[in-house]
């Protein structure tokens, strides 16, 4: 099956932007129209769109279609300030998103700079769309870098089995990404390069992205892959059915401490326990340099609701009435557990040394 | 609130017996009859009623309604007989749960005896009758031991707080057993004694028996509690929120290997992890000194249904069409993830010679 079958969650033309609904899959395939900003945070805000490169991509192409219908008729300071404000905006969204607010200040930046020498607002909002455009090209080719780059890591190091098994958290596929995927572009890539047994996902409670969306694009894919409950996973260990984890980032810190889905720590400590790999998979653009540590990392707490009810939070109530709930979206998964980190520039391991992952000079021979 | 206040998950008069139809809990509280060994088999079989200290007495009792309006003309040796194939039918629907195939074991060897003295078929009916109710009482006394016990202790062993909380897993509440509850009697047992300052509960995935039954148990009881998903078990503990886990048991091993509900060893791992004291509270019928280890615990499979739809696979489909899924009922926790044993007869604790149980010792001086 090749990439023009893969599911598309973000359909960009200029001046159109159209998001698959991943509330309603695997069930069915709709797309919402996103005529502007406050369609995209709402979009954000609501799941219709979810993983950290996607919700980056989508925030700016929100902005994209806004600015390239405005009928503006302000300095061209006045039109950076403009993109600046509603930039803010969209990143209130989903504040954990680190590749959101990384865009953003990128994004920023650019409309500043170009403030300062054009003289037509109109240039500022075309400089815009033109780099926001080029954030949706970009990410497909570091998805396919990242699933290059892990899926030769992996066969390296686990060399002696000719095929191997892994299981994944999430959903990190073509439908959380721009297309490819992060986790799942290096499971793509074991497939495609014939040494992938078998990929196992979890439900991923309490929204059910494993369930509903990594098993679609599985499914999809037609790559051989088992869904099991989130907490089967350290029995699914314990008989040697997998020899790696791999799971996506919300955002790394600089120590390599790793924010992503709540459950990502749980299969990290279990991963240890049972001698298995554990990896992450992201674009660099997951990592904030500014963080010393995971400690600083702000975990986003969501709606009771995805825990009382059915279709994470969508459907009928199931838990007891009047059961007190705590729903955080994420959890830090601290470096000592990983593995190595998978990016679009190469694989970042631990010094043979202290056994710390040194990503700011990786960053720094990177660019 | 009283214990009159408590759910009954098994209403018996002698002839009757209602099982409370714990599928549709929380939102509806509805009564099954129960006539025969059929309607007792496939109420365990479908999980009407389920808790291993539960389904043994509903299976039980099942059949003592059944052979108390029966019309016999055999010998004693025949009815006998009658009674002993019932039971090994019963045992039939849920052959992981030691306590329903010990008291179906107990019960053959009982009418066996009594067959041999006795000249009247009714006669070992009877007795059969008396035995199965003898279960009802004793069940509640036994929880009634366990939770004293197990708060005393924790008591004792956590002494520097003045309070503790608590995460457990799964049910094991009066819905789980004939009332009171084994973990949950254990927390209801250090609530009442005014030192738990919290329990959490998992959601207990694929069938929810955490945030249906424990949830709705625990607000029944107006105990301090908070619902979790299952996969957040670790960054709770991270947080330093909980000081215990206490779980029930399907099967206990003669070296202390405990086979529960699938997410158990999981979290006996992460409370490893972070120093968290991880307790199994059971009847000593849920021992099984025939087994050396749980390397010998046949674990049962349950539908792909129970991930592919809501409400435990009663609900709408939710997973992705075509995705394969492993979904076994139970996992093993090995001796060394375990503090302590919880039982009826006393805390059964490692010798801090060589780091084990020594549960046949307890057995012996325990009869």
């Amino acid at each position: 099956m090749g990439e023009s079958c893969a599911l598309q969650s973000i359909v960009y033309h200029r001046g159109s932007l159209r998001l698959l609904d991943q509330r309603k899959l695997p069930l069915e395939v709709a797309y919402i129209d996103v005529k502007c900003s406050t369609d995209g945070w709402n979009a954000i805000r609501d799941m219709v769109v979810r993983g950290a490169p996607a919700i980056a991509i989508a925030a700016a192409l929100a902005l994209a279609v806004e600015v390239s219908g405005l009928d503006f008729t302000g300095t061209p300071a006045e039109a950076a300030s403009f993109v600046s404000e509603k930039l803010e905006y969209l990143v209130s969204s989903r504040p954990t998103a680190v590749n959101l607010s990384d865009a953003a200040t990128k994004l920023q930046s650019l409309v500043s700079r170009t403030a300062e020498t054009e003289k037509d607002a109109k240039a500022i909002f075309q400089a815009y769309i033109d780099a926001a455009e080029t954030m949706l090209v970009d990410d497909v080719a570091d998805n396919k870098a990242i699933g290059s780059y892990g899926a030769e890591f992996l066969k390296q190091k686990l060399g002696n089995s000719k095929h191997i098994s892994v299981l994944t958290h999430c959903n990190t596929g073509s439908l959380a990404t721009a297309g490819y995927g992060t986790a799942l572009g290096v499971i793509r890539a074991l497939h495609s390069g014939g040494i992938l047994e078998k990929a196992f996902c979890t439900e991923t409670r309490p929204f059910n992205q494993g369930s509903r969306l990594t098993a679609f694009e599985l499914v999809h894919e037609k790559i051989p892959a088992t869904l099991i409950a989130d907490s089967a996973a350290a029995a699914l260990m314990k008989n040697g059915r997998v020899q790696a984890v791999i799971v996506g980032a919300d955002r790394i810190a600089a120590n390599g401490d790793t924010a992503n889905k709540i459950g990502t720590y749980n299969l990290a400590i279990s991963a240890k326990h049972h001698g298995v790999q554990f990896y992450v998979a992201a674009p660099v653009t997951s990592i904030d340099l500014s963080l010393p540590s995971g400690d600083e990392i702000v975990i986003e707490e969501r709606s009771p609701k995805e825990l009382l009810n059915t279709e994470g939070g969508l459907g009928k109530q199931v838990a007891a009435s009047g059961i007190s709930v705590w729903n955080p979206a994420f959890d830090v998964t601290p470096a000592n557990l990983i593995t190595a980190i998978i990016t679009e520039k190469g694989l970042v391991t631990k010094s043979d040394a202290d056994e710390t992952f040194n990503i700011k000079d990786f960053m720094q021979s990177a660019k």
